[in-house]
């Protein structure tokens, strides 16, 4: 197993863990906690290949997200209590797991043939669209419309991991760069309450 | 017309009969019944076709679906009134509907080459999507997410599938068991007020 | 650029403008205001190019289209008090598009060597499956399942252009007779307020 793939499945877990948080805390049975943490972790992904015409989609030929997700309930319902200590952390890596989820985004789409722009604008689904999912299959307007630019943070990372990989030869340490900087952005968009208010 | 084909339109249009009810209910018009209706009946299917990457999906080739949407609408109308008084028998076609919409979908998946975990996702999938983009559609929390254990009966139902499948050669047999079986669970869980919790 | 692409783009810009307008009365953000935009303007033939297999979908490969949706997001900003005394032109312009994406949905599915009956479903559902998902997005129950009879005018629209291509040889003229047509039935509707019932 490569560094990339530990990353991809590791966002996965971490995804499925929020969708389950969701689910628990909207009551749900664990079999909605199941398809909430599936949407979750898998959703971006799956609308990005379908949108670009790779099918089936990954999660049906590589039974490890199932597995993954299937997991990710017991889990988050047995360490509920820690994971409400740990929310710092848990907050730490789902911004990584986002900065991950852009980069891996828009490998698979220049990997299908597409443009740059094209390239960006699926790197940011990857990342967002999982999250959009959950919030309106819990019903409520998606959070990334209300709060938070963590969306802003994926396109100017995006855009960011183009320049330096037309500039430099080291995919990983450009990966590595984009990554820490999509998830500085967010962690001070938060923390700083920056908002692109738009009336 | 074989069997399968037989089951699989009159399931399509007990599913339409559900949708449109629903609509009526929010007081829709007539598109907007028939929109409803549609997504009830080929939204599992559909979204099934779409992971797997089998398209056009099939209601775009095989004219009967709309057909039969289309007159699911005004029949729904019409004897909107015995509906009710049938309710039971109602509840007992879908529950038969919802099983073997499960192995059509399992078998679809089986055809496009994708392993048996991937098989029951989807028997799974073509089963209760319809159902999720209904109650989407008329904004309210999926009734799969609230009550009733039915998903998990067509997961459930799909495991013995395989097995039967592994152990016996009748293949007509082992839908009838497997339908029986997803029915019979799917009534006792909502008789006997099953539930999984998850708190 | 022929006339086609002109209005294709031209009625892009204004599904744009209308979802961008849409999010500034929910108070999103900047983003949220791009992408209600962009679901508002390329969700119906998306959608449609999903179900009918003609992947990447347009505006992955088209880069004007995610152009023009980011240009309407500050346009709509701009001239937001404009627009709202434009009220009249706008519907006029977006009856229009809705006209034209019925014949340009039409004109794909009939390329992808579907039926008629398929092509007149997806004319409508490339016309106004954009509205829909804004409607979703903003989580409200989709106001062409409440109000307005626009997708039953795209419809009887498409018919009419089976018909007129089946007896006359100019297409241009078959198409502005039945935009005309579109756009003349949804403002009757809409001035006259015909509601198809249904209790």
């Amino acid at each position: 197993m490569n560094l990339i793939d530990f990353f991809s499945y590791a966002g996965t877990f971490l995804f499925a863990v929020s969708g389950a948080l969701a689910a628990m805390e909207k009551k749900l049975d664990v079999f909605g906690a199941f398809v909430i943490a599936l949407a979750t972790a898998v959703g971006g992904g799956t609308f990005r290949d379908l949108l670009i015409g790779k099918q089936p989609v990954v999660w049906l030929t590589d039974t490890w997200y199932l597995v993954l997700v299937a997991a990710a309930v017991p889990v988050s319902h047995i360490f509920k209590g820690s994971f409400q200590k740990l929310r710092k952390s848990m907050f730490l890596f789902d911004s990584m797991g986002i900065g991950l989820f852009t980069i891996l985004g828009m490998e698979r789409t220049l990997d299908a043939g597409l443009s740059p722009m094209a390239a960006v604008s699926m790197g940011a689904v990857s990342a967002v669209f999982g999250g959009v999912l959950r919030d309106i299959l819990c019903n409520e307007i998606p959070i990334i419309f209300r709060k938070e630019i963590y969306a802003t943070a994926c396109i100017a990372g995006g855009v960011l991991y183009l320049i330096l990989e037309s500039c430099l030869e080291q995919r990983s340490f450009n990966m590595v760069i984009t990554v820490c900087f999509i998830t500085v952005i967010r962690i001070l968009a938060v923390k700083r309450r920056w908002r692109l208010e738009f009336r």
